[in-house]
């Protein structure tokens, strides 16, 4: 019989910082952004929307590295594969994933640009418009990876986020050939509809090869993809082709179709939305979470909307309160 | 008649980004910590006690400058004076200032040390465990100050905690000069018993000189100042000598005697303590904003006492909520 895997879940992605702080919607309109879109920009313009911003706060980001910051929280064993510059906000990014008890191997790179930073403008309404700096983050490398780490963990996951960029683009195709070599599970999120704009052909050819295990998205990332403005009809042309599909709706919760089989979770109730930041990323934490624990998969779900719950309750997209504890009821129940 | 001044408040102050996170009593015993307290530490012992620390969240800080922050969040004119380093945090630091309407015009310092950091332990009682890289803040040069704007400020604020390296503290002395020579009020705070354990000297020769209007201390700072172990036998000793006295005593509210006339106002009841850091900063801004509107000392006090309780709502010495709004209704009922 082959050794267990190591880690639970082992993440390639974006090593970002937030820079977060509340506005107006007058303010999202003047600056010209895309409300609830993630916006790549340049470093003038980073600058120039910085300055427009009102007083913020800094909290590690990056869509990948948050859901392993929710998966660690729960008690998986998680690894993280991103690229930060050697500067003050890559120490950051360092210091909050080694210190949430993920391990985070990859070398600080010495040259510019800066480690990545998201200006998030948060409106009243808890949405959040995110305006990513990539900087360091598009430069990870594909001889960065650990093969042998990636075949030492259950599930390797990736954010489409990162296929924009070449070079990680590269890394992460040599990632899900050496999980496959490894007979590991691959999962992989979509991200946002402009990745698939940009890239799905990529993403429906990795779907034909059965490169992906389990496939999370958005309802317009599935709309995206598939071509279906109607929500099931995108699920029914979907589902057939990935072992696992995974899609969230915001606050009319999650369905998932695997091996056939159906379920839906509502969206846990909160009473007042902060900041939506990471509702995806922690929904595939929770989900994650129960997959590699081998819970059903109508509680893969309850796991997902558990921890999407609580991280629309405040700002920032790593979890403030204790997942295990508002997981404890789900999980002993079972 | 000489022109008015143009700015309502300027302060000169540490420019400090605060890191934060949770941690148990345990944690703070552990890793040998005062708890409730602010302690200096070098770079190394700061990078022992970042790596012993949870995911963390940076937000600005600094005594002087949260009180502006709070000031100008009143809708005062305010400007800083303060020490960050060319680097992110520096970066940081200035755009918060900047961003919450505060004139903040001190070059950054191009050498090492780093822009000053301070690593803020919460523990679930809300009170905050500080351990302050000074770094670049000590060494603001007196001739980063410039006489003209403090000449042309209502009020000079200076922080104690600023006393404790020389290079700042011969900054002050000028400062204070040249808001004297401008026949302007000069406002400290006492910061913490420990610069009074080390400067009470200097600050009894300042209240002797008349050189300070408004002296600010907590229950403990005026026992350390004046020696009485008793709260209000330490009034009667200082009181006297200063023309406004202001003392927080953190749960049980504040008292001010301002030219002999004495006033009290209880704490705003709070549901859920849950970060004090800032509390004394905030309590300052709320009576500073009062003081330069030519309201009430009990006025003052509310005031304070109001911004004190927002702070203490929520992580970081920012203020989140509106002020204005919060402090409206005692406004407009005058």
């Amino acid at each position: 019989m082959a050794t267990p895997p190591r880690f639970d879940v082992v993440a390639i992605g974006n090593a970002i910082v937030d820079v977060m702080a509340p506005a107006s919607d007058g303010d999202v309109e003047r600056l010209g952004l895309a409300k609830g879109g993630m916006t790549l920009v340049d470093e003038p313009r980073a600058q120039e929307l910085y300055a427009a911003m009102g007083p913020a706060r800094e909290i590690s980001g990056g869509s990948a590295a948050n859901t392993l910051a929710g998966l660690a929280a729960l008690g998986a064993q998680c690894a993280f594969i991103g690229q930060v510059a050697d500067d003050q906000l890559g120490e950051v990014f360092a210091h909050d994933i080694r210190a949430g008890g993920i391990g985070f191997a990859t070398a600080p790179r010495a040259a510019q640009p800066a480690t990545a930073r998201c200006l998030i403008f948060v409106t009243p309404d808890g949405q959040r418009t995110m305006n990513t700096f990539l900087g360091a983050s598009q430069f990870l490398p594909a001889d960065a990876l650990d093969d042998a780490l990636i075949a030492d963990a259950a599930v390797l996951y990736l954010e489409g986020y990162l296929w924009d960029p070449a070079e990680p683009r590269e890394a992460m195709r040599r990632a899900i050939a050496a999980a496959r070599g490894a007979g590991r599970t691959v999962a992989f999120t979509l991200s946002d509809s402009f990745v698939i704009a940009r890239h799905g052909d990529d993403f429906r050819a990795l779907i034909a090869d059965h490169a992906i295990d389990i496939l999370f998205a958005n309802e317009h990332e599935l709309a995206a993809l598939t071509g279906e403005a109607d929500f099931h009809a995108g699920i029914a042309a979907l589902a057939p082709h990935v072992p696992t599909l995974v899609v969230t709706r915001s606050e009319q919760g999650a369905h998932a179709v695997s091996h056939g089989q159906a379920a839906h979770v509502a969206a846990v109730p909160v009473a007042h939305v902060v900041d939506t930041t990471g509702a995806g990323d922690l929904f595939a934490a929770g989900f994650l979470f129960g997959h590699v624990r081998g819970l059903p998969l109508e509680t893969c779900l309850q796991l997902g909307a558990i921890c999407a719950g609580e991280i629309i309750t405040h700002y920032g997209a790593r979890p403030e309160a204790d997942l295990k504890a508002l997981t404890a009821d789900l999980l002993s129940a079972r």
